[in-house]
């Protein structure tokens, strides 16, 4: 089998090392400029991704094939290196696959979109909710590059107001408020979905904890996952001396059906 | 749309809250015994999943569908509570998803291979292979309980003497002596596929790091994962007091194409 | 210079390993059992600290010196383990040493009041409060142990109601509602004195953080200390896989003086 | 009891809020000058320490009494915030108190030392080795600016050809190879004196661990210490975005009394 070759306008990832990698996309008569040289990217079209580039100083550059990671963590600088260990997460959690129906609110620039989308594709269906415009052209042009469009309703409006979609495999949240929002995914999904929010704050995990129970969610748990990198060299291995401290907490629970109506309290 | 019914032979996961959960196979005639009382699983056959039951001494539980975190977390006494977190980094690293192609090696009772079969689903494939047979038949029945097996070739040999497919996109490795299979993983792989390492000693990290060095991938990192529970109630807000503090190292590379032909050093 | 003997009435810490040792008052004519055989107390007297005994199954314990970790460690069985990380952190943001004068609510068992004794002596005082008889009288056994009692005034009240103590040093807070104190605690402390307050939950910290707002104090600071203990053995190191994942929050604060009087507001 | 009067030659700390701290020498003549503006040190002399003063530009300083963590913090630039947690806890495992005598190595800049020297104080000591003089004379500058110089004495010399002190409570090791000083530090510790041995990798903690289970340490265990801090603010509080992932491991043990003469090993 014949190993696949890098086309005119694919993306690739230029990888220098673990630390510096770089989102190109490829396009003959140019180049790409680095501290370490620059690449013509003529060279590039029609070789094998995972092949080595030599820079104009000679430095060694792999061009990989992206991956959903790199897809994640070069959608926005701001969200750059801390996000797929929750987007991991949020994705474990929610149960999604192959085929899920699942609603997001907000989309933001579409990095957490990508995963999902990554994930229920080739039949499944991400219906992702947001109120500024400029955001949304950010996420659609992230999903688009990473092939991910066709999986993704990209929907301006408001959540608070209530979802759309009805049998859902899952809602996410990553916005501002997500309590308020918690009636309108017990709506949305169907009986035994699951909701994951995101939160930075502790108040919000709080105030969602305390809607989940009211709404009628069961098995309500929250957690914070800390994520440190290794620096490996034989006799110098030691974790790196900085790392994200906190990025949010993700609270997860599942639609329980109420009310419960084949044994009245009053019989038990 | 009609909610989905429990039927004879379906597994239900029986929640009484967050930490005491029990997935139990419905079968007409039986009781289900906990220490709040027993359910006759004749009343939960044809219920809506997600629905609410008493049990013999008043305790209500809710009969949710399984979700993927409940098979991977039932999967074996020994892996529960801590897998979820490290199967969702594992698979987010390796950038599968639905028809990709996996080794993974090896299938132990089946945990991680759940959660590959679960994203690579319907159209991929996981290639597992387990040198133990007991092992083997309790990962066959757990990916059967999953509905899985169909996504799943389970093989009886040793991957240090050779992976035997070919243009993989992702070797999953969470076995002893990780580093062995390596150059075995290389020729697996499909150029820029995915590697992914799981070990619980720095001294396997290093091993590996440096065969995956030798072997000519790239983009080599290795991370752990801490995930802590929060104890979420308004005034009595705090982290749960006991925590995994350790499962293992996570360690991911990408597969270079070698050697460097098109540009000889002495040209550069 | 000879080594020191252990005499009649000491107490001995007898290590099997890091994680078996056992605090024994040494008594002749007395025997100390565990699961490895018994040890005769008499031949334990007179013998050089640090030196090695065998158990009556040829067990080799060491008899330590006991140490101010220990003393901690073995005050109370709820808080063994953990307390000892914070206790350090706690002395080291409150300033004390030699010489300090030192408050603190509320005993308890006497863990924390043996540090700060420990680090106050030969010169200085803690004061401790507490309601509780009873734990009172085994902080003072403890105390009394640890040969630290002299340094401590044990004092049966409430703090909310007072501190009796001026011009001091620190003050320390354990307690549940630390918030309430925070005022006495300003009036008791000298100018720039500092107030370190333990508390597990969020919730208390942040009264306790806008209490301390009001009250005056500055350079306002809240962290949490995860200590996760190691398996050092080459070839097999990792850290191991349970771990105390919280104690508790340790807020810290310097009184200013108030008001700012010579340099009203509205002439600046 | 009159407050404590800022003197000239004093040095004070002056404190924006919790992230912004200078420690400034009170000079009669001199200003200080921050981006908030500056003060006319002449018009803290005779003040009280913990007196807020404004800026040219009319913000709030609070010159507080410099505490044991801030000399700490303000040793050296490369230290700063990191620090104070482990000096915590190597004090703490190092089981010193007022009259102790302890060893260390090497000085630096003599962070760690001002912590030993402010908990021995005023009868102890600490012997300090150093081999490259430039970090010594910064050290006693640091030593002497806390008022802890009396209670050290700096030494040019190598730990590795031996330490000249006997009969020493504790001694304290950071320094890039440990374990090849761990016979020289049991030839100085008393019986049942302990060692302590700070160290960014694993390699390091694996030697010396294995030598101080060669020399006849036991009680051996190894720590990582993770602080992170919090942002408190009612509706709003989370811990900070970034933290140091990694300062060291702390290694401790304590020295036995060898070799087991009284009992034998074949007559037990």
């Amino acid at each position: 089998m014949a190993n696949e070759k890098i086309c005119e306008g694919d993306y690739v990832l230029l990888c220098l090392d673990a630390r510096r990698t770089y989102m190109v996309k490829v396009e003959t008569g140019k180049t790409f400029h680095t501290h370490k040289g620059y690449l013509n990217l003529d060279e590039v079209v029609g070789k094998d991704f995972g092949g080595a580039f030599r820079s104009s100083l000679g430095t060694e550059f792999t061009a990989l094939k992206p991956s959903l990671t790199d897809y994640i963590m070069k959608s926005s600088r701001k969200t750059q290196i801390t996000y797929p260990k929750d987007a991991a997460l949020i994705v474990m959690f929610s149960g999604i696959g192959s085929g899920s129906r699942v609603a997001e609110s907000g989309t933001g620039t579409g990095a957490l979109t990508t995963a999902l989308a990554h994930y229920v594709k080739p039949n499944g269906k991400v219906y992702t909710y947001e109120l500024r415009e400029e955001f949304q052209k950010t996420a659609e042009k992230n999903l688009k590059r990473a092939n991910l469009l066709d999986f993704v309703e990209l929907k301006n409006g408001d959540v608070t107001a209530g979802i759309e979609e009805r049998d859902l495999d899952a809602v996410i949240l990553d916005l501002a408020t997500p309590w308020l929002v918690v009636p309108q995914a017990y709506t949305a999904l169907k009986p035994s979905g699951i909701i994951v929010s995101f939160s930075p704050t502790i108040d919000q995990v709080v105030k969602t904890t305390e809607a989940l129970k009211e709404a009628g969610f069961v098995f309500i748990e929250t957690v914070e996952c800390l994520m440190r990198a290794m620096q490996v060299e034989r006799g110098k291995t030691r974790p790196h001396t900085m790392m994200t401290g906190h990025t949010g907490y993700i609270t997860h629970a599942r639609k329980a059906v109420k009310p419960l109506q084949e044994t009245p309290k009053n019989s038990a």
